[in-house]
């Protein structure tokens, strides 16, 4: 099974009774897993040379999971390589009073993909069916409309060109416990902590439930969720690694034709 | 004398009096500048991280030269072990129609760094005093007016916290023959030649004194040009590594202090 039918989600995952330490791709040594992972951001660092030439489709990655789930280290890892020409992040955060008073896909939007591009939501729309949900400031009603607004968005990204990848960080209660305490634990650190943090982790079988949700309403063909296990760093970014080269070698990148008309210009 | 005062703009420099094949930072040995850049480059990539962590201030890069002048070579060199996170590239491309019914400010403005971004323009604003001015589109009544809009802009984002550093990428009009030439005999290069970027070379010596007085118009202690000889690659990326890595260090970056608050609390 390749990695991409391994980690695509399945109608019966439900997040709290998936293994967050499971590591099906390891080699069971964490060198060679980590020089893997290099090799893979390699070719995808190549890969994206070939896709901007051919500036023609879109690729939207987006990375949802807890706080501390790693998705800035995913980024960092799997795009190591990867002209920062090519690439472009965008990190959510709670929205801004402007954007509020509009529809929540609309901050969305222009941050999409154009052509030769690929974007990385570090967090996005997702958040819109998790935060408020769990909180209850929007009913289950409120809720499946979003989805359904999802959906629909999705669909029409992929129908204009563009590649979707979705990708569940998923982490143990008890790995975050040690992933938060160790910012405590390193003064150096502490600016990376927020105390809010440990507001919503009280809210973590709340918030189980609500990814189970959204990943079942929202997975599609054409823009499909990845689930991947994520208490080890290594073998997450080999999971995410694979599954992203794998697309864009399924995508079939190729350099434009050159251009007869060019071969006999003289630049003077 | 130290880099940012040596390419730090003169008021008697005219593009088409200087050297753009001029080396003075170099040890005349390549293989020993690019490993300088390379060093330089991990000390941008290790001050960006306190720079974020600071989240205070904002930095902003500008990239300015004539077509294959290096700009995004430059940031592929310079940034090459920044994490991705941490910096925003913005290619600027001729307007659109919505961009061009507003002032030629508008699509800048937004896309400036928040607090804790580097943002690099690989063309910018400036390009309104160059193209327009070189194609007679504008007159110099008009150009005049834009300078001034910029020396007002710019002032007033560096008052409210934006470190601006400007790049004048100066190749010669033989170099750059050269380069274009490259992309046309190597046909997997054909993409990325454009045959208007023969008709703007047509008009090389127009755009040189229009260079000329949009740098000396613009130039400010808070929104300094820095002018780079940018005939050898390696020597401009040496170059603008140094001015780049200099003005972080002048920052006197810093983590934010530790929160005695933090100290005690335990993760449940």
């Amino acid at each position: 099974m390749n990695a991409r039918e391994l980690f695509r989600l399945s109608k019966k995952y439900r997040v709290r009774n998936e293994d967050a330490s499971a590591k099906p791709l390891s080699s069971n040594d964490k060198a060679v897993d980590k020089s893997i992972v290099e090799t893979l951001s390699q070719e995808i660092a190549a890969l994206q040379d070939i896709f901007y030439a051919e500036h023609r489709r879109k690729i939207m990655i987006v990375l949802q999971g807890m706080d501390t789930a790693g998705k800035d280290g995913t980024i960092r890892a799997v795009f190591q390589f990867t002209d920062p020409l090519g690439i472009r992040t965008i990190a959510f955060k709670a929205p801004s009073t402007a954007e509020k008073e509009h529809d929540f896909l609309w901050r969305i939007h222009w941050q999409v993909p154009a052509q030769g591009e690929i974007v990385i939501f570090n967090r996005s729309h997702y958040e819109d069916v998790l935060v408020p949900r769990v909180h209850h400031w929007i009913d289950p009603g409120e809720c499946r409309l979003r989805y359904a607004n999802i959906r629909d968005f999705e669909r029409m990204l992929s129908e204009t060109g563009t590649v979707i990848l979705k990708f569940f960080l998923h982490i143990s209660k008890d790995e975050q416990r040690g992933r938060l305490q160790a910012r405590l634990d390193d003064p150096q650190k502490h600016w990376k902590f927020d105390p809010q943090d440990l507001e919503e982790r009280k809210l973590w079988e709340d918030y189980q439930d609500a990814y189970t949700e959204m990943l079942q309403e929202t997975d599609a063909e054409h823009a499909p969720w990845y689930v991947i296990p994520a208490d080890s760093k290594t073998h997450r970014n080999l999971a995410i690694a694979t599954v992203i080269r794998d697309t864009l070698v399924g995508m079939k990148l190729a350099y434009p034709e050159p251009r007869e008309d060019y071969a006999n210009i003289k630049v003077v």
